[in-house]
């Protein structure tokens, strides 16, 4: 986590869509709404640092420039902007914020799926941006805390998994009590400077390998 | 006969913060906030099916009423009305929309942490009342299915716990094999048609009890 400041200036990438299609009228409506969402983070004093379209290089520029949130900028074809989100924050997860006019429940249900922190459909007043920025972030900060804490408990039963398995193996094999075993089990991490759940493993490994 | 509809009528209370302070224009500026909200939920097709304060006799009133979404129409004091919902809704979870003017940093973490779905700070325009609730209402089945998987996983390891502890005391007491205790314990769960966890939580009860 990176220091806590009074007012942190948070830098933002903008993720447009491809340049799109439509004609001359739906060009120029697209070109005002980001116009509006420039002005809008700008005066909010965010740091735009990058503007970059949605497309097979958006992982590699997202780790490069590590923005502290991704806004998306996209008036309908938010789902295929979503995917290449997805695939470039999956390793390090961002507070994401959807601007779009797209409605549907299913492309709701998809971003919320993609963990978008907010979905805005047609909300684009400058003087909104900031208090939408906000709740974003402690959205995502708390759900991320959520899956953190997912993550770790379902580690922790698939460690106790393999460990209670290991464990009978040796009992089995060598006649050992449970405290024996889980003894023995210890000894050989210490050993190895291993987790017990490691060693664990690798005795499994090998009694796989062996049949 | 209630006509067919594409989707069900959502069924929606209001709560505001009780009568509170403010000199006659702070009144009326709270007056003409609610009526843009109500206006906003009816022109959008829900059913607005009470209005309530915040007081003790909330949690009785939702059970009745059940709700399929509240509504915090809470200029400033948000805290103090959500704990009423946070305690009116712990048995069962519901989506909560906040509309505020209360964009402090720990009210938006606090809001965050009672499970509120949608924060919307100063955004009450009529039309922007639809998209912003069926997005809470993902954004709440969305969490309800991380917090479920959560209490499930928590659920399995703490089964898990018990039902070794319980072995290792079986495996003792009777000097018996893990696969023998095991056995054993299956058993007397089957006579007693318990689970597992069950009859090996009061086999640990027993000995608690026997010191």
């Amino acid at each position: 986590m990176k220091p806590a400041r009074a007012s942190p200036k948070l830098r933002i990438v903008v993720v447009n869509p491809g340049p799109g299609a439509g004609d001359e009228y739906a060009q120029a409506a697209r070109s005002r709404r980001g116009a509006t969402l420039r002005i809008g983070l700008l005066e909010s004093g965010y740091d735009i640092v990058a503007s970059l379209p949605a497309d097979v290089f958006l992982p590699e520029r997202i780790a490069q420039l590590q923005p502290d949130l991704i806004i998306v900028d996209s008036e309908s074809d938010a789902r295929d902007v979503l995917e290449h989100i997805v695939l470039a924050t999956r390793e390090e997860p961002r507070p994401i914020v959807l601007f779009t006019d797209d409605q549907a429940p299913s492309s709701v249900e998809a971003a919320m799926e993609a963990g978008v922190s907010a979905y805005i459909v047609a909300g684009l007043q400058p003087e909104r941006v900031k208090p939408v920025l906000d709740v974003a972030l402690a959205r995502f900060r708390h759900e991320r805390k959520l899956l953190d804490e997912l993550s770790e408990t379902r580690q922790k039963l698939a460690e106790r998994k393999v460990v209670e398995r290991a464990k009978g193996l040796l009992m089995e094999r060598y006649r050992l009590s449970e405290e024996q075993a889980f003894q023995k089990l210890r000894g050989m991490a210490m050993n190895k400077k291993l987790k017990l759940a490691e060693i664990a493993q690798r005795i499994l490994d090998v009694e796989d390998l062996l049949g």
